[in-house]
């Protein structure tokens, strides 16, 4: 999907809503352990009662991996369920891979090719060659940590050389490497302020803003301070929707949660003239 | 695996060589190829020939995510073969994960739970909360990623404040979190020269060293700079002795490479009067 599809689909759906599919075995509603692949019959679940109110699926894939074959198998299934049955749907592996050159280039070849996602979260620590692979197929994006949602991003992503912070510093020196069309940021909605000098490095860049929800980051701020006239932001909520009820009723809830979200995200998106 | 048996073992084996599994299926010697799991195959008999000479063994994840289900299953079949047979062998999985704390743990959970790995790498960028759940295993290992062997580690490792380097923040900053018996950290053979600045934050941490052979570095400048009296060094060489021969006598080849590496590395042992 490249960058105008993207806008497009926002103004479609009225909405830039990305649902995190943080899937944890432990949380699931117990009705579903009967099924072979209950993480699966979640996201089966869970999708098709959301995806009027969504624009992107992001499972972490922290939550497949710990559940070993099964889990990919999970995994895999849920990335072929949204292609078969919401193709217009952006989705993102929330991976945080990166490594040297060679390697990095078996990491794309894996979620690009092998699962057909979309786009996949990077960690910038190894630099240049780490990255580029990543950037290398048509239509399909990288999107790089900047500033992290967590508290431990306070540790080195703050860090300093000339007034200039180690998050800054891989804004600025990642535009060697892509552009707009096919990079994206992670910032945190837990600091939504610091978004204010985030679009003075990437104005045109979508950003992809994990933190509203369970994390307690605020949608109005992160609207404020990040959204440009392309709205130019993704912003991610998982907990606080796809486990607002264990009940049998769990993806019914989670609708009226992902829904309660995109009315915000409508007003919002009129408030700028997007709509 | 705790740090006194880590070093006796390399006392016993006379040398401190991690073999990286970096088993790229596009490179595998062709007569594997009739095999159910060819991936597999070739780890066995690469293990099996090089064991007497190698104390780790490191599979990348790379080269097993990107042939999906097969991969994973060759990766999991490769650790309990090695476990098995084979007990006395460090298992280090190559993984440079990292994301926040509730996810970190189900990394953890995967890597040291569901399968039997002794140790991980993980990239620091995302901080304490990130990196903490992996120090929670008794006997397990967390592998920070400080100082890398690749051309895109000068974008931002060498970022400083202060005249302190990000990579230098990383190893001190991390102090705080664990200590010399359950943390390691990456640092690039071909950066040798650095191990001088390394080993006056961490004089006894153990360092995992990758980027002899293909990449270049010098093993007699990496025990130079980098050996402590407890040796303290993990030494990787992964395709250029697991790929020197890509006929049926693969494995014949690997073990002589293995030795060669460890004749070298007996003679830096007993030259710091180790052995």
């Amino acid at each position: 999907m490249n960058y105008k599809e993207l806008f497009e689909q926002i103004k479609l759906k009225q909405s830039f809503l990305c649902l995190g599919l943080d899937s944890d075995f432990e949380k699931l509603p117990k009705h579903l352990l009967s099924f072979e692949f209950p993480v699966f019959e979640f996201n089966k679940q869970i999708i098709d009662a959301s995806v009027k109110y969504v624009v992107a699926y992001k499972p972490n894939l922290a939550f497949y991996e710990s559940l070993g074959l099964a889990g990919w198998q999970s995994l895999e299934m849920t990335v072929d369920y949204i292609r078969d049955n919401y193709p217009e749907i952006f989705i993102i592996a929330d991976a945080k891979r990166g490594d040297i050159g060679n390697t990095s280039k078996l990491y794309a070849k894996a979620f690009f090719e092998k699962m057909n996602f979309d786009a996949i979260t990077v960690a910038p620590y190894m630099g240049e060659d780490s990255v580029k692979p990543f950037l290398t197929y048509k239509n399909k994006w990288l999107i790089l940590l900047a500033l992290t949602s967590n508290i431990g991003a306070d540790d080195f992503q703050y860090f300093s050389e000339n007034k200039q912070r180690l998050f800054e510093k891989v804004l600025e020196k990642s535009q060697d490497w892509g552009d707009a069309n096919n990079m994206m940021y992670v910032v945190g909605a837990t600091r939504a302020e610091m978004l204010k000098d985030v679009r003075k490095i990437v104005p045109n860049h979508f950003l992809l803003v994990p933190g509203i929800g369970a994390q307690g980051g605020s949608l109005q701020e992160v609207a404020k301070y990040g959204m440009n006239e392309n709205c130019g932001l993704l912003v991610n909520s998982s907990r606080a929707i796809i486990f607002a009820d264990s009940s049998e009723n769990f993806a019914i809830t989670a609708r009226i949660k992902a829904q309660e979200v995109q009315d915000e995200m409508r007003t919002l998106l009129k408030a700028k003239e997007i709509i």
